[in-house]
């Protein structure tokens, strides 16, 4: 069959047979879609984009099964797990078929802190398992309750506890994992150490992830917390003082100023009009040391409680990384949002240069991090959209200013956070979708040529 | 009575019964010696230093009594814990009493990762409770075996836990303690959060720790592993990498050159003869990538044990911090050490200027921490003594290139690591301890008119 020749859908589905497959119109847009409308630019370019059909393996072999089929008919694959992404990282840009693999959501082994667990486990399912054993994520999206943890590596970068244990791309935060090839006879490799790092952050372009083990955490009990401070430069002093605090267990420190903590609409009670907040998760034992800081640096707090505990709140989580975008896009679909990093000895100054430039066009949120042992902060600052022109104006004064962008406004891998071609990435590609079939359109250096 | 009447030390031990007292030579000159020999100027000028009784207050009850009778009585106390410190820091120059504290020893209770004990309970007993219920100390020295935690708070500042948690003056490392003062009728005092600074590495010259809370870390399943870098340069730059690896869980990481290591007999079938080594404890998760790490940076392991296994070989802590010098002592009499801070941006270039600069003269030794958020290396540098004045022209160089030293050839409090009046130390003082009777002639600062 070849390529150009229009594809009988049904036809697909019944060769597919019994694996589940969706070709309903409610389906096909919902899991064609992540949150690439967080970006007006992403919205225009991908707003049109749908599967043909989704394809919903129950395990390997039908993943396999499916992807054989795939590679026969040259049909376009696209994996995707909750399709939590920002980038249209999941979107099926050529058509063809959507890989939902959310029913290969095994938890298969807990041991020594190592978890493995197959690639559609939902993160909160994932810790589930592993919390009554004494085990917690090391870090994880915002998207917790939704996310799979498949989709985190393929499409995510850190998180919630990257301020203590860094991101996925630092060594030792992703043990091993299991990818199926898009190949004529598909293979599962067994990938493990420096070995996983092709497949991470790849949007599923050079493989399906089909199970992936994780070095976990030991858990805490840990306690939520705001701080409230007069401006955004003493809530970011306190959010640097926090994190050099060798003493004070820390998991989340997000700092935002009123700009954009105006839209927390279900903490607007806590909150003091106009101030900046610092949102923290802190371990239990560490509580009044961070209350003596808090104080020592101006701030006052403003809301507490067990994070285990349940009301009509919101885990303080959804509130930081890209969930404190959506607070501001519930209340106002113009603002969009940017990442950059701030990182270096004067990162403090180059987060007051950005404040005094752009001002209440770009409401400040910061997350802080380690990164290769260090403190940084990301800036996943809002931004009052008024066009693409202005945008990349500010984007470039960043750039300019000392502070690498990883433009969230592409859906191209490498225009994003690297910049540049990952050879290592391009290279696996080769071997495992010589075709160029899996997830085309978001690897730029791919080309036929490269196969 | 007058302070300057003899004493008749029978009655005084009577006049205390049923207190226990010890007043044979051995004990006397046991409870009265610490590690001072380590250094031959403390060795020279504290060899022979005795109390003239020691008391052994079975609870805070019979402490007070004994307390109130020597301020009647103007009698030096000298608190101490396990005797493990290494600048006479529980020895009692004035004579008087010792006060031994090692049957306070109870473990009060643990809560949410927090321990409430009796200052006199050793740390691994501190530990045999905590670990069951998934909880360790956050950082112990390398005495973990006969020290008390009293004596640890009292006399210590960081350890094996330091390279991920920082030390005792790290905000949040100690969150309360309870201490007894010396006055005609003495008050314990229930200090918490930055109150207690005062009485953290004051050696006891400001009030008696009777108990502490301590914050506790979740406890992990530890591996020790031992790398063979061919040269000190090497091992060094590992030793960064290793700290700078926000998804490696790390508790050590000791970095000896051969002139060092040589000293390790139990370790030396395993070593390469002439090869600097890489001391670490890692956690079971991140063994993989610690493995990738070495090997990248030129690393052979050469040792490899789980921390919980016991074979005929100590543990590996008990060849870091300052059991290294130790065993080279048990070699070589006339070695001695430093105590300094390879710190800043430039701190491996500290290093290797060191190194180049007094080669074997001074067998290096770093032990890695984190310091405000950031790593550094404390330089326990042995040093082949040859007299004081060369013993002092080392420290100076070191404090000319950037390098403060702790200097550990001095009993005298300030003269020690903080350089300077500790002005809140001493305020506490003159509160506690009017008299000035507690622990006297380490306070550099204090006299009679400060009370």
């Amino acid at each position: 069959m070849d390529s150009v020749s229009p594809i009988d859908w049904n036809a697909v589905a019944a060769d597919l047979a019994p694996i589940e497959c969706l070709a309903d119109r409610a389906s096909l847009r919902a899991k064609s879609r992540d949150f690439f409308w967080y970006s007006p630019v992403l919205n225009e370019k991908l707003k049109g984009v749908s599967a043909e059909l989704v394809v919903c393996p129950a395990n390997e072999a039908e993943l396999i099964r499916t992807l054989a089929y795939c590679h026969e008919r040259r049909i376009p694959v696209t994996p995707r797990g909750g399709g939590t992404g920002n980038y249209g990282q999941a979107m099926p840009l050529r058509g063809g078929i959507v890989l939902d693999l959310l029913k290969l959501d095994r938890f298969l082994w807990l041991k020594d802190g190592v978890a493995r667990v197959e690639a559609g486990l939902k993160l909160i399912d994932l810790e589930r398992h592993s919390l009554p054993q004494g085990w917690e994520l090391r870090f994880h999206p915002s998207t917790r309750r939704t996310a799979t943890i498949g989709g985190f590596i393929a499409g995510g970068s850190g998180g919630v506890g990257s301020v203590q244990f860094g991101g996925l791309r630092a060594r030792g935060n992703v043990l091993g994992l299991r990818l199926v090839t898009m190949e004529a006879e598909p293979q599962a490799l067994e990938l493990r150490g420096e070995e996983v790092m092709p497949a991470v952050h790849a949007y599923g372009t050079n493989g399906v992830i089909v199970e992936l083990e994780m070095p976990l955490a030991r858990s805490w009990p840990w306690r939520e917390i705001i701080v409230s401070f007069p401006d955004i430069g003493g809530a970011a002093a306190f959010g640097n003082a926090l994190c050099e605090a060798d003493g004070i267990v820390r998991k989340l420190v997000t700092v935002c100023d009123w700009q954009s903590a105006q839209y927390f609409r279900p903490l607007l009670s806590h909150l003091k009009s106009g101030q900046a907040i610092a949102l923290c998760v802190v371990a239990d034992p560490s509580l009044e040391a961070f209350e003596t800081l808090s104080t020592a640096m101006g701030g006052t707090i403003v809301f507490q409680r067990d994070a285990a505990e349940a009301d009509d709140i919101p885990p303080l989580y959804e509130f930081t990384w890209n969930h404190t975008t959506l607070w501001a896009l519930k209340a106002d679909r113009s603002i969009t949002y940017l990442q950059c990093l701030f990182d270096g000895p004067d990162y403090l100054d180059k987060i007051a240069r950005a404040v005094a430039t752009f001002g209440v066009e770009t409401p400040m949120h910061l997350e802080f991090t380690r990164l290769n042992g260090r403190v940084a902060a990301f800036g996943l600052q809002l931004v009052r959209y008024r066009n693409e022109a202005r945008l990349y104006e500010i984007i470039h004064w960043l750039e300019a200013n000392g502070c690498p962008v990883a433009d969230p406004h592409t859906y191209i891998l490498e225009d994003g956070g690297m910049k540049t071609v990952d050879e290592a990435q391009l290279a696996f590609k080769r071997r495992t979708d010589p075709l160029g079939l899996l997830n085309p359109g978001k690897m730029k250096a791919w080309s036929p040529a490269c196969s």
